[in-house]
């Protein structure tokens, strides 16, 4: 089934993106950030991180649920860690000062780490990892978000998507760029199958009653996704257990609101029924390579190692292993040229939020 | 199928491990910290990671391929981060070493991050975290191992099982102790099923033409295990890129083997082709609770996230999700009274140990 889109270039929604935040008082250096993180998700390919939520950010700056010029502050810190309290910002615009804090200490002492608490969705977290890569820096970025996600023999949703992402640079080889949720797949794909008529695949997600489904709406109607690995016999507990990990790291550590209390993104969703801390959390590290190796002998290694895997004997009807990030850069590459398609939806929302700022768009 | 055990103290096994390793010239403290990874394996029920392994342990000191008494030393340092060189030691000596300053990099500086070259197979990675979590840190361990595992649509082994484990204390509650290997399932599985002429569930490997296969003999003969998420509908990519990230951190940044050159454990497996390191590598982290929050506050929040999760709606069958780190932790409190179950292979390896170096067992 193809379905309908308008394609834009980059730089036209990357301005749009700009004064509409510019609108509700986010600084102008702020709001190129924030524009920057989102056109990044469409760039690459993550449509439904990208300019696709920004009448989400919208409505939440719109009913002040937002702080759109926030003095985040650090809480605690030591030469290598700290903990960063987004003082209720846009995470788009908290996520990349937390990070750059992480790499300014991993610049300093060899390794950064900080936790983050009081702030709001950051997008994707690949973009954090590729700041880290200019840098010639090992990137971490890990967030907590609205509770979707069953654990292991659980019915009720009590995690978020919980992503984890790192990146190691090559050297004429492209970086390893892993950008990963923690459950077996997105709630988006979910919505596809749902708008589309078409049933998912069993081991994604549970109904109301805990039982395996098929059946979007199943999911929809309070159920929710399973973590990686699915079922105990195929590793969900594993999936499950990283998802924690990230909850922790991001949350309990900074002193944000972690599990099923972590606060929902979009105002449609539930609100929870007791708040834990501040905001949600978010967790980023910054490692220097010459803190291990000769980064250029690193760099020479991760090219043998590319290459290597590049080569693995391909799977019966595949063309053999790819590396994490492929498919992400040969969608920037090919939008940076030709542009960025968005579905109708996301269009007539851009279009509403053009019209309520009073901002032009096309 | 109930299958024949003996048990044994855990005493009972421990001085014998400790008295094997030091007939090799293995000081004695060392041989009491290698005993001990051992033995925590056997007491928290991973059978595959404790004496079962002795045996090879034995192999490969007695033909001079583990140094008994290694000098280990530091390769590269920041007050955060170190390259540790293993001078070809047991991994259980290594490893717990290359732990030890990672721990005290953290108490100095807020976290520390070490990557571990030319060492050898280090046991569970459980036993480390749990190392941390003596001096009130947060650890981190990992470590790639020999080739099992295949990229996702790829058909030869390129990857170890490379393990991650992270472990959080609680205050009231025990520990949340995460402990996986990033593969759907282990090694282990395939041979007990295969002993007892049964299949495995599909999504845990693939044959040496790459289709996925139920026969275990399909996929010890040539064929690989799967990554975590097993196939591209259900995340396997996500498995892969974890398992990817692991060898890089232990290896790569180390200067160790990655992916399919990282040298076997037991003596049968097949050599590497080439070599692109020294031996394997590991990779270790800690951090400071209170780099980051006061550690009564992370605690109290950790027994209430516990406490929350367990009060999760059960799925239908089963009494709700457990917290990682539970069924070992069940395990040890049994076995630590009863002693440990060993089957009668494990059983006939170390009588046979015992005969060669006149070492008295039972």
């Amino acid at each position: 089934m193809s379905v309908e889109t308008i394609t834009f270039p980059a730089a036209v929604l990357r301005a749009f993106c700009e004064r509409t935040f510019e609108h509700f008082g986010v600084p102008a250096d702020d709001a190129r950030v924030a524009a920057d993180v989102l056109l990044r998700a469409d760039l690459r390919g993550i449509d439904s991180h990208g300019v696709a939520r920004l009448v989400t950010y919208v409505d939440m700056l719109e009913l002040g649920r937002i702080n759109p010029r926030p003095k985040p502050f650090v809480v605690r810190a030591t030469p290598s860690t700290a903990t960063f309290d987004g003082d209720n910002g846009l995470g788009l615009v908290v996520g990349p000062k937390a990070n750059a804090l992480a790499m300014e200490k991993a610049e300093a002492c060899g390794s950064g780490w900080v936790s983050v608490r009081n702030t709001n969705h950051y997008g994707i977290a690949g973009w954090y990892v590729m700041e880290a890569l200019k840098r010639d820096l090992i990137g971490w970025a890990m967030t907590n978000s609205t509770k979707l996600v069953a654990p292991l023999w659980g019915v009720e949703r009590m995690l978020g998507t919980n992503p984890i992402a790192i990146a190691f640079p090559g050297k004429e080889e492209p970086p390893i760029v892993i950008d990963l949720a923690t459950c077996a797949a997105a709630y988006g794909k979910i919505e596809i199958a749902k708008r589309r008529g078409e049933p998912v695949p069993s081991g994604w997600a549970i109904d109301k009653t805990g039982a395996v489904t098929t059946d979007p709406q199943g999911m929809i109607d309070g159920g929710a996704l399973l973590p990686l690995g699915s079922d105990r016999e195929h590793g969900g507990h594993k999936g499950y257990a990283l998802a924690l990990m990230v909850d922790v790291l991001s949350a309990v550590l900074s002193g944000a609101n972690w599990g099923p209390f972590t606060p929902p993104f979009a105002l449609r969703q539930e609100i929870p029924a007791r708040s834990v801390g501040k905001g949600i959390g978010h967790f980023f590290g910054a490692m220097r390579i010459d803190g291990f190796v000769e980064p250029d002998e690193f760099k020479t290694q991760i090219d043998d190692l590319v290459r290597t895997f590049r080569a693995t004997k391909p799977a019966p009807g595949t063309h053999g292993p790819l590396l994490p990030g492929d498919p992400e850069r040969a969608c920037e590459t090919e939008r940076a040229k030709s542009g960025i398609p968005l579905v109708l939806p996301v269009v007539r929302d851009l279009r509403g939020v053009a019209r309520r700022l009073c901002i032009p768009f096309d």
